[in-house]
This record gives C-alpha cells, structure tokens and sequence, in this order.
C-alpha cells in the first residue's frame, strides 16, 4: 500500500459543497488500488479570516507542507463585505500558497465534451491545455504607491520575470506538447510592447525548441489569441503563457468549453519538492453557496489531474471517462450537487 | 467655410487601401456640410523605415502636431523580417504618436450589425464601448532587463497609474456612459492581485461616480470580463479599464461582433491639445496586402469617429447608417475593398 497524505482545503461559499463530490470520486478511484488516502482538513478562507483573523499563518503553511498533495473548493467571501475589506483572501492564501509551494505550473486543460453547449455557434474540436507560469509575472506582489489618495498619487505594478523562471515553465509546456498527438505549442505573449519580458518569452521558447523538434512552434499577440479563442479554439493544443495572460484566457478557456463549472486546474511543482494543489477554476459562487445547486464537475475533474499529477494515469482517466459519461447525458435534467457527484462516483470503477 | 487638416497616414499592407476608401467616404460625408478637408499624406511605417531607416523622426512629429486630426491604415512589416529586427515599429510609431499626442482616451465602440453573423450563437443586442485608458499601464515603456542572454536574466515591466491618467479617463467614461440611454459604467481590472494599480482605479471610479449619481457602476475582474464578452456581451454599455485590459478586449470585442475588419477606434486627446488619431483596429495583415480584398469598413466607421470628434455629428451619423445599411445587405457576395468602399460612399449622401 501506498499512502498518500492529501490536504483538503474547503474554502468558502460552494468550495466544501464541491469538495465533498471531489472526495467521493477520490474514494472510489482509487478503490481497487494500492493508494491509501490519508485526509487532513485545513480550514482557511474568508470564514476562519473572520473567526481568527488568521490568511495562512506559518504553522498552517508548515503542515501543509508536510502532505503530498492539497485539495482546494475556492477561497473567498462575499464581495464588498466590510468585514473583509482588510484583507486580501486571494492574495494572502491563495497566491501565498502558489507561491510559497513553487507552483510554477499552473495547468488548465480545455476540452469541450460531447453533450455540452458551448456559446460558439462553430467551436469545432476543443481540446487544449494553457501551461499557465505560476510564480512571476504582474503576480509577484511587486506594486507599490506613493501619495496614496492624493491627486498626485503615483501606483506602480512590477512584471518580474527571470530566465529561471521562464525557462523551467516553457521546458514543461513543449514536455506536454511532445507528449501530445498534435504536438503544438503557441507561445502567447505581448512581445510588440511588453519588450524585454516578452523577448525574454520568445528567445527562450526559441531556444528549447531546439530540443524539441517534433513540437511546432507558434506565436500569438494575447490580443490576436482571444480573437481565436472564439473564431477558432481548435488550432490550439498546448498554449504556454504568463501569469496574467493565463489568468485571463483561462476563464475565456472555460467559458467557451461550457462554462467554468467544468474547468479544472492543478497547480504544480514539478520537482515535487513542494506539494501541489488541485483546484476548480471558478471561485467560491457565495450567490449560489449553501443551496446545494453548485456543480462539482470542475473539482471532481481536479481530482483526475492529482491522480495523474501522483502518478495513478489509470485512476485518473477513469474519472475523466466517468466525467465524460455523465456529461454526455445530462440534457436539461436539473439536479444536485451530490446527486452529480453520486452519480459520477457510480460510473467510476463501474465503466473500467 | 472651416478648413479641417487632416494628416493621413496611409501606413503599411492593407493600410494604404483601406484608407483609400475611407477618404472615398470622408468626402462623401462632408460634402454639403461647410467643412473642406485639407489632406497631408505622411510616409511612415514598415516601409519607411526601410527605405530612410526612420521610424518617426522629431520633423515628422512636429508636422504632424499642426494638424486638427489624424487618420492612420495600419502600420507594420511582414512579421519576422529580418530587416525589421531591430526596428520596433509599434513601439516606434503607433504607441509614440499616442503618447506624443496624449492620447488618453482609446475609444473602441462594439455594436454588433444586423447581418453580421456573430461566432457566438446567441449573442444578443452587442452596443458598447470600451473606454481605453492609452496613456500609462504597462504600455509606458518602463521595462528594462538585466545580464540579458544569461541563465541570470532578470526582466522587469513596470505599469506606471497616475491619480492624474486615471481621473481623465475615468470621468470621460462617465461622460461617455451618461450620454447613452443605459447609463451604465463597468470597470475592468484585476484589483484582487494588481492591489495597488487597482486600488486607483477603484477608488478613482467611486469618486468619480458620486458626479454622476445617474450611471450605474459595476466591476469586474478582466479574466471575469471575458467570460462575460461571450456568455452575455449584451450586458456591457460602457467599460472603463487600462491601456493592456482595453488591448486584449477589444481584440475580443472585435470578434464577437463580427470581425476585426469591422473595428474602428479613435486615439483622443479631448483637451483638443494635439490632434486626435483614428484607426482601425486591425493591423496592416500582410498576407492579403495588394489584393484588394482588404475590407475597408473599419476605416470607414474610424472617419465617422473623427467627423464626431470635429463636432460634425450628422455627419458622423451619415456616414454609419450608410455602413449598417450597407452590411445589411452584404450576404455572401465577394466584393473588392473597392467596391465595398465604392458602394458606402454612394450611400452616404443618398439615405440622408
Ligand atoms: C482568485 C485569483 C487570485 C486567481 C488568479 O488570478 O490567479 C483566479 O482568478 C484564478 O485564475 O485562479
Ligand atoms: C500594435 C499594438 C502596439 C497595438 C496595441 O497593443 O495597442 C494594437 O494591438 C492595438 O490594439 O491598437
């Protein structure tokens, strides 16, 4: 048997309602294996901000470090609470844990499933993955102002990006595009303004192109790259992109595959010094939180790439093919969150 | 008589030909109207560059400052020529003329035309106008690097936000906004990571906003936005945002709307300073440069931007219900950039 520690996050708002699916699929993935999973709960998010004051305190990051792997809902009040207006939930534990855990990968696959409507009357075959670099970038924390609240005041953000940094995330795209039928990797980027982050983009992806022969190489203005997401989503395969670039397409990503209730993430350190952490694209929804109306599609997907991330590809595809089967059935039959994560756990194990 | 002089920059590819058929269409409009239009062709772009080894030089700039208004085709080599290597003509030359030229106010309007066929199955009545801030963000130029080429490569990009840039701009699209029936105002940033550029922005909108009590006021998150600019773009009346956000949506904008062939844009100093700049927002499309297959509607629409800019509202107006008249009725015929410019101009004038 093999033990995997796994730290469950459930956030806010709909994030312990989709973790709890999430879970249900873990459990039944790997029934049948030799994994033994080990949970530990973390409570972070607005609710403990609000009962202790605490975002993520050191101890909280010490043990979390001590897992294999995390398992997150979504971090985050309801917006404009006064309660919360000191502190930044998003920052202060959610990018805290990308980057103090090194996840410098932050991988966001895009498939658009038989039996879902995507809002493009034509979006043909959808099927790519944006390698999204998770530690650089305008996301560095790097801002700062002077003469705040004055008519003279001056606020700077900093884009920081390093040969180190940018060249670690492009080899892990073009591994992930060589592995790949299609074997495309597009570079996105702003090169014609953002000059020197961008030429440090564009020689680096030009420079370990050279070890990957098989991959074909291209390159889109972001601006030029939104315009196919929706003209043409299916001549992307693997898309490697910054911080923020990614930020924003990803969301563009799910929203023409179906929606962001099916988008998943894993945020990865590759060299498993850290451990990585999985999560759905889409926010803690506090509209919606408590009614038991969310969908969990996107966590229990999150579940597959930890599986694969552990190195458990079999587990893994049975959830997306378990995934994929419900999909593909759901028509206009409302139902709920666990009636969803019920029944997708049913078809996994049931469908190997 | 008043006499309007107006420099013209054909630019580079496909830019020469559209601008052909927008003056076509900017005669058509002024004739009747007191206004004469006094052209200077100015040689500036790709080829320029070639030819002379200038991008813009100090004489061109100071001739161009003379003007009442600019129009601008497109500028830009064939992408990856060597010769071009070492010239930035972007940089160089469209973004230096909108800083020269304080150009605060990118103005983007998106309707989406009936006849045009849309990528979105179900887009809904598309009418909005993104506010770009053109003057500051990360557009500034305030990047640099350091031990470039080396594994130690560290390469920075500062987004410079001034109290001063941001108010401007913010109180034109409010302007903007309370001119319009809906009276609605959405700003896009990406407050929860860019905290101090963001914060600015925030609170330059709620200050800004207590002046204009009449326009609703919403946020949104950009990567939030584009999920909106496909699920829902109906919702959107008027967006504020930065100079990099305002690039990457209205690329989007462009598309959910029927193309870029059909974006128009106007670079505006409102301070009426230094003239003001229209374009279209396509680029100079190299592929399909000399065909004359280009379609010039774009350009066309950006002469309507300009005669509103100069007060001549009617025949602003003119000169867009002759382009929605004329694409009502385009259906799938292939038409030369030409004949569709051809067939705008004799409508303008006609249908008044
Ligand atoms: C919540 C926010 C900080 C986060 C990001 O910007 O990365 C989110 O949008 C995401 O994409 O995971
Ligand atoms: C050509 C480029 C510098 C420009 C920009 O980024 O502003 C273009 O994309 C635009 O939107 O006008």
């Amino acid at each position: 048997v093999r033990t995997l520690k796994l730290a469950v996050i459930p956030g806010d708002g709909i994030g312990p309602e989709v973790v709890g699916e999430a879970l249900k699929a873990l459990d039944a993935a790997v029934r049948g294996t030799d994994l033994v999973i080990e949970q530990t709960p973390y409570s972070l998010g607005a609710a403990r901000y609000l009962e202790t004051g605490d975002v993520l305190t050191d101890d909280d990051l010490a043990a979390i470090k001590q897992h294999d792997a995390i398992l997150l809902g979504a971090v985050g009040g309801t917006p404009g609470d006064p309660r919360l207006a000191g502190a930044n939930i998003e920052r202060g534990l959610l990018l805290k844990l990308r980057f103090e855990l090194d996840h410098y990968v932050n991988l966001r696959p895009t498939v658009l499933h038989p039996g879902v409507v995507s809002p493009l009357s034509n979006p043909g075959e959808v099927d790519f993955v944006v390698v999204r670099e998770g530690t650089e970038g305008p996301y560095v924390g790097n801002g700062g102002a002077i003469r705040t609240g004055t008519p003279a005041e001056v606020a700077n953000e900093v884009s920081v990006n390093t040969a180190y940094g940018v060249e670690r995330v492009v080899r892990y795209a073009f591994a992930a595009a060589s592995a790949r039928p299609r074997k495309k990797l597009t570079l996105v980027h702003k090169t014609n303004v953002l000059v020197f982050a961008g030429s440090l983009w564009k020689r680096t992806v030009d420079a370990v192109a050279a070890e990957f022969p098989e991959v074909a190489v291209d390159y889109l203005h972001v601006d030029a790259a939104t315009i196919f997401f929706v003209t043409d989503p299916a001549r992307f395969d693997v898309i490697v992109t910054d911080n923020l670039f990614g930020d924003i397409l990803t969301d563009l990503a799910g929203a023409i595959s179906g929606g962001i209730g099916l988008a998943a993430s894993g945020n990865i350190n590759p060299d498993g010094r850290f451990p990585s952490m999985f999560e759905p694209v889409h926010g803690s929804a506090p509209d919606i939180a408590g009614k038991g109306i969310a969908d969990p599609t996107a966590a229990i997907l999150s579940v597959a790439l930890l599986l694969r991330h552990l190195g458990e590809a079999d587990a893994a595809a049975g959830v997306e093919r378990a995934v994929a089967a419900d999909i593909a059935e759901r028509g206009d039959a409302t139902r709920s969150t666990s009636q969803v994560g019920d029944a997708i756990a049913a078809r996994i194990g049931s469908l190997d």
